[in-house]
């Protein structure tokens, strides 16, 4: 039930269809965030009608509020946020590292204290697959532990095993079901030996799909371009590829071309609260605009001239300069619709560039 | 092409229809409110899926920004601000008074400092004929002097005269058009004296319909009652009438009773925006609850169980109380879907209950 079938290639990169319990998802597929059950600012339907076939939660916000047994009680995280198609929970390794206090990490787990309210929390790889188990994620992710950059190679070095030792952990404790997978994350920053060894000690332990991890942390397009060539070159051609937390319209069609299938960023989302729209570059070169800008005040054209998005089919520039300037919310709903849409947009261009074998002139957007 | 037609009558109470140029309007009618080219939190759609048929604006805010004359070359209001219905602006009195700073009336107009940069502001009856002229608005409202509650007979006489010179200004500063109207506003605080004489003015001067202005703003239900009551036996059957800035559901209920015929009220989007639904008697005596509150949060029920509005459709209590409490956008976008809808459903009871002549034992909500 959980299946992956590559449809097209062209060089590295390949279309694919992936199988789920909660629907099937064409990839390569761009994941929109919804950290804390909800993707900021717009409805699950207008997400849906984007275009959008699955959508990334967070395992760790959701275990701190409003909790994974409440969630279950409730029917599920499906239910509970009103989205009946596939959920990828990130398990929040990241999370751990970035958002909490006076973390202690062990080869057992990682203590750390809740950044909502202090309170002590106690997180291991079996804890985390229990919580994605009670969310009812589609997709769990293994706990990881994330290094900041630049980090040096003996720190990255020892985060890498432990976040072996953990994916193995991750995996005895995850309860396989029909339609549902668990995907494991490489790790060892910049460094291809250490890259390698996670990888190869993922694939002996077995995953439905794996992640890049600790990429888009800081290091150079190029930099992250050469760990997912050297990573992807040894990844088996018949299972998911997911490359996390990226990213810019450009990053995602350089990994597509080196052989990527999933993506994830807040990006979309958080800018379009900022007042940042990604528009095709015919619009402007540089492919944003914030519409903050005085220069919109007065501007009768839509956010993305080419766009089909309710936003650009019905509001100008200049109304959401206005609504954007005075915080109104639909100023965020407005913009995050499109943006949402844009990425999706990219996404099919994507999807039929390679089917059409020509994704390496792919100009569209 | 502005006509005013009642359909059923059951004492004081009436059902009504309100012909203009963008649209017809079921009477009694609850306006939601849409300050600045917006409501709330919620898309246009929205508010008109809710069966709301008309929205008001307010032609201060939007002469402050983007201004009338930016609004008129991009279009007019309702396309700038994507809706084709019936859009009633408010000329600013009350704003004027409650939110700028250093204001200075004289009979001929008033000088403030605007409260979003400071400039120095000149305002006077037939300017803002011309604003709202130019932001094409479908029902302009005259400007009055408001007075803080409680105001002393003598302040509140001296407003009220200088409010009907004005509203003489304005009826001749206003252009006639086929489907669009002008209402006066009755001013005279809780002083039936003055009531009379504003009301016998506005008459002689001759409007599209009457406002009643100064209630609600602190004075007991009973004494508003009073002055409605007192009001409207004076205006004509023929005209529309309408009461400024009321409010909740019961006082919508006993001005309907005492021959209201329009309503405008923040309290459903705003108190959206605060957690705060209006729910039907059945689930909870009084009338609305608070989802932040902690009861909320395994709560599996919609807001309302009888409410067939989006959110109670397809989310429960707890899932609110979890993105209310997060501060999450869509809290504040489900909310106010609710509110909306529930005063919409409000307003077609009323409707219902007087054509079945029945209003006088209205138990539905």
């Amino acid at each position: 039930m959980f299946n992956f079938t590559i449809k097209n290639k062209e060089k590295s990169a390949r279309t694919g269809k992936l199988e789920t319990i909660h629907g099937t998802i064409d990839t390569p597929v761009f994941m929109p965030v919804g950290t804390k059950a909800t993707v900021k600012a717009v409805l699950p339907e207008t997400v849906k009608a984007a275009g959008a076939q699955i959508i990334l939660s967070n395992a760790y916000h959701l275990m701190l509020r409003p909790t994974a047994e409440r969630i279950h009680q409730l029917g599920g995280l499906h239910k509970f946020m009103n989205w009946s198609g596939p959920i990828l929970t990130d398990s929040g390794g990241y999370q751990v590292m970035s958002l909490s206090d006076l973390r202690k990490v062990t080869d057992d787990g990682v203590t750390f204290q809740s950044h909502i309210d202090g309170t002590k929390i106690y997180l291991t790889p079996e804890r985390l697959m229990d919580v994605q188990f009670l969310l009812g994620s589609t997709i769990s992710m293994v706990l990881d532990e994330c290094v900041s950059y630049p980090a040096e190679q003996n720190v990255a070095e020892k985060a890498m095993w432990r976040s072996l030792k953990w994916a193995e952990r991750a995996k005895n404790g995850y309860v396989v079901r029909d339609g549902y997978a668990l995907f494991g994350i490489i790790q060892g920053g910049v460094y291809e030996n250490l890259r390698r060894a996670s990888t190869t000690g993922l694939m002996d332990i077995g995953f439905d799909g794996y992640a890049i991890g600790g990429l888009a942390v800081g290091e150079e397009q190029s930099e992250m371009f050469r760990v997912i060539e050297h990573v992807n070159a040894q990844l088996p051609e018949n299972k998911p590829r997911y490359l996390m937390g990226v990213g810019k319209p450009d990053d995602i069609i350089g990994a597509v071309k080196r052989g990527v299938d999933m993506f994830d960023c807040v990006l979309p989302t958080r800018s379009g609260r900022n007042g940042q729209a990604f528009v095709r570059k015919c619009n402007t070169k540089k492919g944003t605009i914030n519409i903050r800008n005085a220069s919109f005040a007065d501007d009768l054209l839509p956010l993305d001239q080419l766009c089909g998005c309710y936003t650009c089919k019905n509001y100008t520039r200049a109304y959401l300069h206005h609504v954007v300037r005075m915080n109104e919310i639909i100023g965020s709903m407005l913009m995050t619709i499109h943006n949402i849409f844009y990425y999706q947009d990219l996404m099919r261009a994507i999807r039929r560039a390679i089917e059409e074998n020509r994704l390496n002139n792919f100009v569209e957007f």
